[in-house]
């Protein structure tokens, strides 16, 4: 078997963790499979240089920035290359660039283009354990170093698990897999056996962290074959794959909550066609993922408040593009409330089971907890509230759609 | 005036340091110039680095070596580009790759076979600071990184200069300039106006840790014109320079030591023909550079000691070949002396004097200093001594030279 494992920062943290996990690699070659290994950069070492660069300028250029930190993942890539050739395997370190992943030329949260992967398959048939570094690529037309944004590593294992017609792509954590929600928050959260793309997805982009969002979209897309699974135990993790009979006897599959995210409102927006557009076109241009959007006709019918989500980190550069259309517009105002939580539901099962909804928001309100914003999906149900409710909500959700007890 | 201004660790060692080079560089632009920025690693980085690989694997691979080695100046080179934009000029961070760096592929220790240069005169005609990541370039055929060996950065800057035919290059560091003698030893070193390259290379590859040999050995060849100065004042440095008549009046310049080094001797060696070719023909191959070489020739005109000074970091390699060159001519043994250390006088007026070597042996002696080993050059003379006896030496050699008195 050709087999990609993806080691994220708490498995490559310091000596010892980079030493155990060429001791699972050099297992798993042992086992007669051949090992594609990406690694991130060591835990804290990202934080640590956009800390850096924020000291030395506070709106650094981006290109100096996706340089600055795809070295932590090169760093950890030769250290772990040479921690399997201590053990006695071939083992070489490639760069981004060297594994061919070409990407669009959106600095910081670039778009993985094309694989080349030439040189990993040479060294894959001479023997050698390829290690690379996560995270990055490069600008076809000018070759500058690119990253593809938080929890980048995960996509660059499922995307060269594409590439190289892999087997499995094994995503190693410092969990055990995907729990039925956060087991910091609800004790009784249950690890699931498998769970199928879509659900993942939801939960991944619900603000579940185990795996990055585009990553789950990727594999979904190519069939991409995903375990995750954690570095510190060899216990099975859980897989996720394609859609099955079983999972739709599954109501709700897991809770999640995200509390990264800004609710933007514009107040007093003239009611005319096209303003809606205009806002969230000028934000999509600036690189911004608009989440949830909610928009309230007022009673004269003459004006309307638009409010919405973004991720925290880009909340200034949202602010300042609404603000400023608040103004064209001659509109009342923007305000901006840092203080709310996503909390979600997600499961296949949702598409055959009425009511759901329903009682996610008894289920609140019977715990006084005020819905500020929803937004649904085919399997999933979010409401924004406030962020001091988020671990009242996801236990009560967590019992009420009994998530503790195996379906 | 287009100038190259390298910057070495302890000028990047921190966030203010490197803003302090942000300043500078800013200073110079606005004075006219086209500048071109060098940077090496943040003081200390490459050693924790290196620890970190001798951790996961005492023999690490040397091409895994650069690859994690490179990613210093990197960091370096993007702070420094982003501090320079803080100031509101344009800045680009540039690779050594992206400089067009092109070595061979000795791992560690690469050459400079050529440099391209083409996207930095893009960026300076187009109005950037071209910052510069120190100490790197790639491997003409497989694009590998390479790196250029201890103080690697000088050399990148140097051919920098003379790539891009800039009018001066500045190397700043921690020293205003280079001194009669290292002044932590004599307090009364002197800080010298200019010096010859000639004199520079010998000083340089003495021991004194003020440029990088290789880089004078190239500003010589190709007649770059370098200052040495520090970057924590705005005094003038040490211009080093072409040989001038001014020069010839002075008979030492500089009087520098090495404790880096290790003493081997094969100990009765029959004494064939082409026994002594073999050897540093064998240890030049693993890429160890031989400083000085004694052989005696025994009394009984049989067998013959052979004695040589390697750097203390190749001590290993060199003692495992000698021994099995020991093993296989039938010779005693090997002896190591690593307590040992080489105390040099530098100057081109040894050229139109005599009696300068016949000075230093006296002045030793009446210290009542051991002479282990000597070797000389036009322009220099150098002794192996014990090591405890450097500094003692040192400070006799300025004083009876007189080195503290200007010429």
């Amino acid at each position: 078997m050709l087999i990609v494992q993806k080691y994220g920062g708490t498995s490559v943290a310091n000596i010892d963790r980079i030493k155990a996990v060429a001791d699972r690699v050099a297992k798993t070659v042992q086992q007669g499979n051949q090992v594609v290994v990406v690694v991130s950069a060591m835990a804290g070492e990202t934080d640590k240089l956009i800390d850096l660069a924020h000291q030395v300028n506070p709106s650094p250029g981006e290109r100096e920035m996706d340089l600055l930190l795809s070295s932590g993942e090169r760093v950890t890539s030769a250290l772990t290359a040479m921690a399997i050739q201590a053990l006695g395997h071939k083992a070489i370190a490639l760069t981004g660039r060297q594994m061919g992943i070409i990407t669009d030329k959106v600095h910081t949260k670039a778009k993985i283009e094309k694989i080349y992967g030439d040189r990993a398959k040479k060294a894959l048939e001479e023997g050698y354990v390829v290690v690379v570094a996560g995270f990055q690529g490069i600008a076809e037309d000018d070759e500058d170093v690119t990253t593809l944004g938080r929890g980048g590593s995960d996509l660059t294992a499922v995307a060269i698990a594409w590439a190289l017609n892999a087997d499995l792509c094994e995503i190693y954590t410092d969990v055990e897999g995907v729990f039925t929600t956060d087991p910091n928050i609800v004790p009784e959260a249950r690890k699931l056996e498998k769970i199928s793309y879509e659900e993942m997805l939801e939960l991944a982009s619900s603000g579940a962290k185990v795996l990055q969002t585009r990553s789950v979209e990727f594999a979904m897309k190519y069939n991409v074959p995903l375990v995750v699974r954690s570095s510190f135990t060899d216990r099975p993790g859980t897989l996720v794959c394609k859609e099955d009979t079983d999972m739709e006897k599954v109501m709700v599959s897991g809770v999640a909550y995200d509390k990264n995210q800004v609710k933007i409102t514009i107040l007093g927006v003239p009611d005319k066609p096209g303003i809606a557009a205009r806002l969230f076109k000028t934000i999509a241009d600036a690189n911004i993922v608009v989440d949830m959007i909610v928009q309230n006709i007022s009673s004269d019918g003459k004006s309307t408040d638009i409010s919405f989500t973004v991720p925290k980190t880009d909340k200034e550069k949202a602010v300042k593009i609404s603000e400023e259309l608040s103004n064209d517009l001659g509109a009342q105002g923007v305000l901006v409330d840092d203080n709310i939580s996503k909390v979600s539901i997600v499961g296949v099962g949702m598409k055959t089971h009425s009511g759901v909804a329903a009682r996610m928001f008894e289920t609140l309100a019977n715990h006084g907890i005020n819905i500020m914003m929803i937004s649904t999906s085919e399997i999933k149900v979010s409401c924004v509230i406030q962020d001091k409710y988020t671990e009242l909500a996801v236990r009560a959700l967590h019992e009420a759609f009994e998530l503790d007890k195996a379906a």
